[in-house]
């Protein structure tokens, strides 16, 4: 999902004061050149948007330069011009002969880039943990350019990201919007006999409709749906096997617009009765969330969202281990969050308007768990949920 | 898609066959531990399937000890238990204040792991470029191991994998059933009015829901159908815009089943008239992919198939810079090829039985361009493609 010609997803003043406060942030870390090799930070700081980040790819930012640099494959360079705000001249690729090669690596093409533009003495900041960056890449750029002293800059972009523009929040918006629906059609497919991957179809078929004004993209998420003994294991995706009567199913869901995501998480029981230990654990971790909800509004920590929902638990003789969310938005497969403020103890992230977190709260028993979450904005005064969606044990009798 | 209790994948001799054909090449290679950070190559070796590589995670293959490490998050230790044959003990979980930590990385708890079972001196092989394994992880397990040798081992899994099993032929085959019904609708869905997602929102139902015997699972590439100006840039995602009429749509889809895939590309014209010289492109085209497919036997080069195709296409005016294709089988996101060997000039592999490729062929104009893609294996005297379906350009009058 990108801009179509005449209608762009963002206005270039809102790109560049992206890079102005990107610049901002390298001036204080001490360096002269970021590479930007997350996607998501890629996309953030030009628009640019594609399915390419299994070959390196990069976005140069020069405090030197006023136009960042687009360095990436030469089939993808029509991609480029086609999403990304750059002048033309700013979008270099390399020849397909660096492609998965045994002799050769795109990284030195990319330091002779660098060199050309006199960049090869600078302190230059790396992306030191992001997916798409790998060891080999590392090795290749320090190596062919002895000269450059290297920083780790991880995340210093996402740390910019973390406060969304009012057009981020409308896509947000538009991503809860089709959120709703897939959650709606998630629940209605489950029954005894349907298959999970019958059930997974629709919510991925609901995704990509979107709405009849605007279309879904895919999430950097699979869709997850376990059920039975599997709901204790939670990164397991979809089986062909049917769903089965008398069993909870955890629904892990999410949908995207522009790459910007809204992940929402409920459980559904399929069966008349569901166990009196389940339908309290839904009470509590329900009450819980809203109670949370409640408490989020701008200058509390992180972790103080967090001890709203631990005291709560506390209360019903209860302790959970990982945190409760995270910050998230723009972003591609295979994670939705931004790696910035999480709410955990010892998160000290000061809560502002337009932060916008995934918070998913869960309780896990040996044999079965119940899971609610809401994605949301920080507000002036409080918070706003994303998608509006019941929060409680559904049950399909 | 994953075994379920009582339908493995795959038998635990056939595990362990792969893991032996690694030790050997670990033996070739002069290391003593395999570090397997690529998601399929973890899978390949134990059986681990989840969607849980946007954290670090781990296979260790030591010469000295029979039965592989599985070390990851916590949370997920459940997952590999269902999933992977391994025994439990030898699935090891970091705890969560690890995850996106600004004080702690998973690495460090991995070095104190080797470290326990004497690995701290020996001779460590590591997959210097594939993609969940960071710089940052590099950089950790180095310090943490002082008195380690490192050695680049890319890709030494890969080349295990380029051969497959006849219990993986089955499941490529099973992709290439869900295949043929993936590119049917795909091209059903197709007319001018038709919003991109909706095409594609059924590409993905049909993608997952499978055929009634089996159901499908996530490919590691979105479904890809550019039309117009589009699709001169290969990686573009779709739009919420409809299709048009006099245009030309080319489709880039697949199936996968158990994580096995089965590309597929097509193109289709939406209007009664296609224009003389896409069709004349597209005679070209197939005539060149028939020829090409003809070709393939044992005992011929990687770079002969390419040859056959360039010296097709020379005879019609026309030269192509880029590969025609590439090894792929089991894979997840962001990429289905396994990075070993490619249809390109001065690719030396020689071809071998139940080798399976890619090869997708194309010829682009200014305006538009023309595709057809099989998916297949080498066999013992030619070769036989996984989806069965008409090559030809598809017109939507």
């Amino acid at each position: 999902m990108r801009k179509e010609a005449g209608m762009p997803l963002f206005q270039v003043a809102e790109y560049q004061s992206r890079i102005d406060k990107t610049k901002k942030r390298m001036i204080d870390s001490g360096i002269d050149l970021l590479v930007v090799t997350d996607p998501a930070n890629m996309n953030y700081l030009t628009g640019y948007d594609g399915w390419s980040f299994y070959v390196p790819q990069m976005i140069l930012i020069a405090l030197d330069d006023p136009e960042p640099v687009w360095i990436g494959r030469g089939m993808d360079i029509a991609g480029a011009r086609h999403t990304a705000f750059l002048s033309h001249d700013r979008t270099i690729g390399y020849p397909d002969s660096y492609v998965q090669s045994p002799d050769k690596h795109p990284m030195s093409f990319v330091a002779d880039e660098m060199r050309k533009r006199g960049w090869d003495q600078q302190r230059i900041g790396l992306e030191m943990d992001s997916y798409y960056f790998t060891p080999r890449s590392y090795k290749e750029l320090v190596k062919s350019l002895p000269r450059a002293t290297f920083m780790d800059c991880n995340l210093l972009v996402n740390w910019v990201r973390i406060i969304k523009s009012p057009q981020e929040i409308v896509y947000m918006q538009q991503a809860g919007r089709i959120a709703e629906r897939v959650m709606e059609r998630a629940i209605d497919m489950l029954a005894p006999g349907v298959r999970e991957c019958d059930a997974v179809a629709e919510v991925y078929r609901t995704q990509i409709k979107g709405t009849s004004e605007f279309g879904g993209d895919y999430t950097a998420f699979v869709p997850m749906m376990p059920t039975g003994e599997k709901t204790s294991a939670p990164h397991l995706t979809w089986t062909d096997e049917p769903y089965r009567n008398e069993q909870a199913v955890n629904l892990e869901l999410a949908a995207c617009r522009n790459r910007y995501h809204c992940p929402i998480a409920r459980t559904a029981y399929l069966g008349r009765n569901p166990p009196p230990n389940l339908v309290k654990l839904s009470e509590i971790t329900v009450e819980g969330l809203n109670l949370t909800l409640e408490g989020i509004k701008p200058g509390i920590l992180c972790e103080e969202v967090e001890q709203i929902w631990r005291r709560h638990i506390a209360r019903a003789g209860f302790e959970k281990e990982s945190r409760i969310g995270y910050s998230m938005g723009l972003n591609y497969p295979p994670d939705w969050g931004e790696h910035t403020a999480s709410l955990r103890p010892g998160d000290k992230t000061v809560l502002e308007p337009n932060m916008t977190f995934h918070m998913i709260l869960g309780m896990w028993m040996e044999s079965f768990g119940f899971e609610c979450s809401e994605s949301l904005r920080v507000t002036e005064h409080g918070c706003e949920t994303f998608a509006a969606f019941p929060r409680k044990l559904f049950i399909k009798g």
